[in-house]
Order: structure tokens, then sequence, then C-alpha cells
């Protein structure tokens, strides 16, 4: 399986996704300024991986960590760091939060720095092997509504390379291809500006050997009307109580066109990734980055110098539009604001 | 103004698109395997623009035609050439029945060769006469719609590169603009995969002075929800009789969102697109072309090898997700099936 990011022999490493699929590097993370900047710049990206990221940036804090005496407050410190690269997954939050527990529960037991350092190790070792679990029964709950001979469509990437596991949105797709033996069709938007879906979605799933169909995000409604989609299947950077989502920017207009076109429309979502803290998508902040993302395409620039661009990287489904969510312990139906409350009790 | 396809001493032009906006290249078209070979490839589109180029392309056939008593059987057969060049623009039939007509008629009065080339020129350029002032007739007729403050929305480009005039569906930005000096936003979709909306609405509308935004086709829904668009005016390349129409792949998404959000979309067509003889938009064929569009930029490749794709260049929108189109004769409401009819009396 697809590693997406690991430690070896005290040292982290990611693939760096910017690069796939043409080019295959393993980088390695020095320390925690570089961690930032993996989660800023897109190298390690999908709500649960950068979770485990800030985890990982953690400990790289702590590891490197000069001065004993110093740790609590360094590690602390980078923890607010950290949180500050992406601001709408809420998994890099929650993530923090629980390497801020540790710390502090180590500060109160003074515990010396090496305990720490190998707490936080542990803590971020653990995490991604709950990730993995976590993706192993979104798959197998997720793939009972997965018939033999259905075609998916999903957008952005919500598979391995978005976790430490099999994914969010793909974890369904994966389960019912190849522990259940049917056949799933998936066709991957290819989701500008960054090309997730034609870059890694598309990549991923051709290496598993499941078939899919690469579309530009603005043929999505057509590929709907021709009747080719039977479900779509989205992850998310945040499911407020309510039940509306962010999730990469083009999820709403898809949720509209399969509306309308009456096809359900399901979000894998980790408890992870819900937000009970954040009553409704009104109060999601969403990033907005750099223009010169859409100004350019594959590295050629492709619109004339100094046009004026609005480069929102999310965008928030309303809950009316969710069938419903599919989630490590189980699927969940509308009323939301019931359901989603429940799953945690 | 922005020539999009012009004759000069007896030699026809025209700016590649292809190469727009980094490159400006004026490129003679010397023959009508070129000409065919320049509708296919892209290096003249738009609709009304392609029928232009279709015209020429009969008179490059009886220019260069050696023989004198073959010329109309020549220039039959390269109107039956040039319209296998694209598919789903009905103005490339249109206009080449048109130049079929002033063959037919001349062979009837057995004309000689070098009246039959003046005519064939005459008629090429009286297209362009006419394709301008229906775009000058369409602007002030959709200027109207348009009120000061408002911004709109439009996918691919219908501006001056797409007509011998100042285009369609943006005609009436420009009319208000500069003729009634409201202060008119527009925000252009990119449209994937061969980017007019980025290469060249962005372009001609910044040189044109017009406040214009770029965003990715996938923001277009989010854009509304946000309050940011007032109208969606998109062109056409075919309508049929009930008012189902064609246009670039995307143009069906964006209707959705704009029903869902209660904004009006307008379609900007000249009656030469309007085809009575084909009932609905199942009747339109659509292009599908080669999938290396999607997988492909500027030489660069962004997809997986050998990664499946479905690349159809247009989708239809269906009647009911209209509110009016506008024509150079004015504009017209539902039951489109009884205004699109009555428009030709």
């Amino acid at each position: 399986m697809l590693k997406t990011i690991w430690d070896e022999n005290g040292v982290v490493f990611i693939w760096d996704q910017t690069l796939l699929p043409l080019e295959e590097i393993k980088m390695e993370i020095p320390d925690v300024t570089q961690m930032w900047s993996a989660i800023q710049r897109l190298c390690v990206r999908g709500a649960p991986a950068i979770g485990i990221a800030g985890a990982y940036g953690v400990w790289l804090s702590a590891r490197n960590c000069q001065d004993d005496s110093g740790i609590y407050d360094v590690t602390l410190r980078d923890c607010d760091y950290l949180s500050t690269s992406r601001p709408t997954a809420v998994n890099l939050f929650w993530a923090l939060d629980r390497m801020r527990a540790i710390i502090m529960r180590f500060q109160g037991h003074n515990a010396n720095a090496d305990e720490l350092r190998a707490a936080i190790l542990r803590e971020a070792q653990t995490m991604v092997k709950e990730d993995h679990l976590v993706c192993q029964s979104i798959g197998q709950c997720g793939s009972k509504l997965l018939h033999d001979g259905m075609s998916i469509l999903t957008h952005c990437n919500a598979g391995g390379l978005a976790t430490a596991g099999v994914g969010t949105a793909l974890a369904p797709v994966y389960w019912a291809v190849e522990q259940e033996g049917k056949a799933i069709k998936v066709y991957a938007d290819e989701t500008r500006p960054l090309l997730q879906g034609a870059r890694l979605t598309a990549w991923e799933l051709q290496k598993a050997g499941i078939d899919v169909t690469l579309i530009c995000d603005n043929m999505a409604a057509l590929v709907m009307r021709l009747g080719k989609i039977d479900a779509v299947i989205v992850g998310t950077d945040r499911v407020a109580a309510n039940g509306d989502f962010a999730n990469k920017i083009g999820t709403y207009g898809v949720a509209l066109s399969a509306q309308y076109h009456n096809i359900p429309f399901y979000v894998a979502a980790p408890l992870s990734s819900v937000d009970l803290k954040t009553p409704s998508g009104n109060e999601i902040p969403i990033e907005e980055r750099d223009g010169e993302e859409i100004c350019h395409f594959g590295g050629r620039r492709i619109a004339p110098p100094n046009v004026k661009t609005f480069n929102p990287s999310f965008d928030v489904t309303p809950c009316e539009l969710v069938t419903a969510f599919i989630t490590e312990r189980g699927v969940l139906y509308p009323p939301f604001s019931e359901s989603l409350k429940n799953v945690f009790m």
C-alpha cells in the first residue's frame, strides 16, 4: 500500500505530491518549518494526512529542540505555528490538540525531554495506525452503498494519498473491488487549479487496477445527464454540526448537479473531520490561495499578465444536498444535526 | 477592433487562437486543406467565426483552382469537405449552404470562373459585414438586460474572437460599457480543456479595459452562492427548435447553478445559430475530441500515462434552464418553440 507520510529511523518522509504522477520523489522533512511549508505548498494534502503531518511536525520540533528545559514551550509554540499552515481542514487542529494534550500531560508529570519526545512520536505513529483503521472502516461501511456494476464520480483526491490508509472517498471503492469483487468504475474530476484528480486520483486508482476515467471538472454535469453516474462520493475538510461541509473547490457544483439528476451524493468523513463546535458552513473559514495557481497550467502561463483572479481553495456544500455521511462508525442520514451528534455518544 | 478572420489583397489571414494570449501570430491560410485544419485545430473557433472561415475556405478553393471548367465541381466538393471539420456549430453548415447557393446560381447562369471567384469572395466579405452588424444588434438588445453595477459570468469565449464583430455573449457587455457608460464586471470561467476563457475572454476584455476576473470552471457555483453574479451570458453553437442549445462543455453545469441560485441565464444567439430543423437538443451531434487535450497542456503531461478519458467538446442545456435568447432581432422569451419560430417570420 501507498504510504503518504511516515517515519523511518527517526526521519520523517513524505511523497512530494506536487510532483506526482510525473515524478515519484520521496522527500525528507527535516524540521518544523519545512513541515509547515510542505503543508502550505500541498506537498502533503488531504484533511486526514495534514492532521498527521501536523503531528509529525510537532515531533520534529521536539526532536530538533536542543534545549531540554525549554522543550515544552517550544513544542507548544510550534503547535500554534503549525496550525497557521492551512485554515480549512479541521483535522489539523484536531491533531494539534491531541499533541498539546500530550505535551501538557507530560509537563504536569514533570517528565524529562526524552520521555516527551518518545511520547510525541508514539502519538504521531498512533494517529497513523488509527487513520489506517478509520479508512478501512469507512471503506467497509461505504461499500454497502455500492453495487456491482456501479459507476461513481469523485472530485479532488480523497484516496490513499490524502490519508495514512486507503483514503476516505475512495475507501468504499477499494473495499468493494478488492474485498468484495464488485466491478466499480470511477469518473475522476481533474480538479483545477492544482489537478489533484488528474495527478493523484487517476494515478492511484490506475496503480490499484481500478477502472478510472478522467474528465474535466466542467464535464461532470454532462456525464451525469448521460446516465453514466450512479453515485457521487467525495471527501471533506470539515463537517459542521448541521451537516454543511467544506471540501475542495468545485464540490458544491458537483452536489448541485447530483441533486438535479437525482444521484445520491455521499461524503466520506472520518469523525476527526466533524467539528461540532462549528454550527454551520457559514462559520468555516475558506482558504484563498495565490491567483497564480489559476494563471498557470502544468508550469506554463495560460492567462494574460496581470489578470485579476479569485482563487478560493474550498467551497461549502449545504447539508440539504448531502444524501449521507460515510463515517468509520457507520452511514449517517438526515437530520444530520442529530445523527452527527449521536455518533459521538 | 480585433479582427478574427479577414482577407487582404487576395490573401486570407487569421490570428492563431491556439497561441493567444502568449503569442499574437497572424497566420496566412493558403488553401482549403489548411482552412479545414485551422477550423479543426481551433486556430479559428467560435460558431460565427467558423461559419465565416468555412466561407473563406470555399473562396480559397475557388482562388486556387487551376481548372476553370472544373471549378464548380471543385468548389462544391470542397463545401462538403469543409463541413466535416467540426460537427456541432450549425453556423458552419449555414455558411456553406450560402456558398453552395451562390455556386449553383452562377453555374445555372453559365458564368465564367472569374465571375464565380469574385462572387464567392464577395459573399464571404458580406458575411463578415453582416456578422459585424449582427453582433452590434445583439449588443444593443442585450445591454437592456444589464444595469449599471452588474456582474455577469460567462463561459468559454463568445467575444470578438469568436465572431467577425464584437462577439455574441460579450456584445451586450461591450455595448453597455462603451456606448452607455455602465459599470459592468465580468467573471470569466477558464473553460477547460482548451482554456478559451483564460486565454481569450480574459485577454480581449482586459484589452478593452473591462473589469474581468478569471476563475476556474469549478468555482462558478461558489461565486454565485457568494452573491457575486447578477446574470450569466453565454454563446451557443446551435439552438434547436425547442430552445435546447449546445455550447462549450461546462455550460450545462453553469446553467444548473444559475437556476439553483435564481440567477438569470441568457444565451446570445445570432439567428445563424438557430436550427429549426433540429427539433431538440437530443438531435444535436456532440463533438468528442482527443483525450490528450485533457492529459496535456503546453507540451507538459499532467495525467498518468494511458489513463482513460472522456472529452466531449460541448454539452446541451435544456430549454427550461434558459431565461431568454438574445438575438439580433430582440430578446426571446419562453415558450421558445414559438418565439424562435416567430423571429424568422
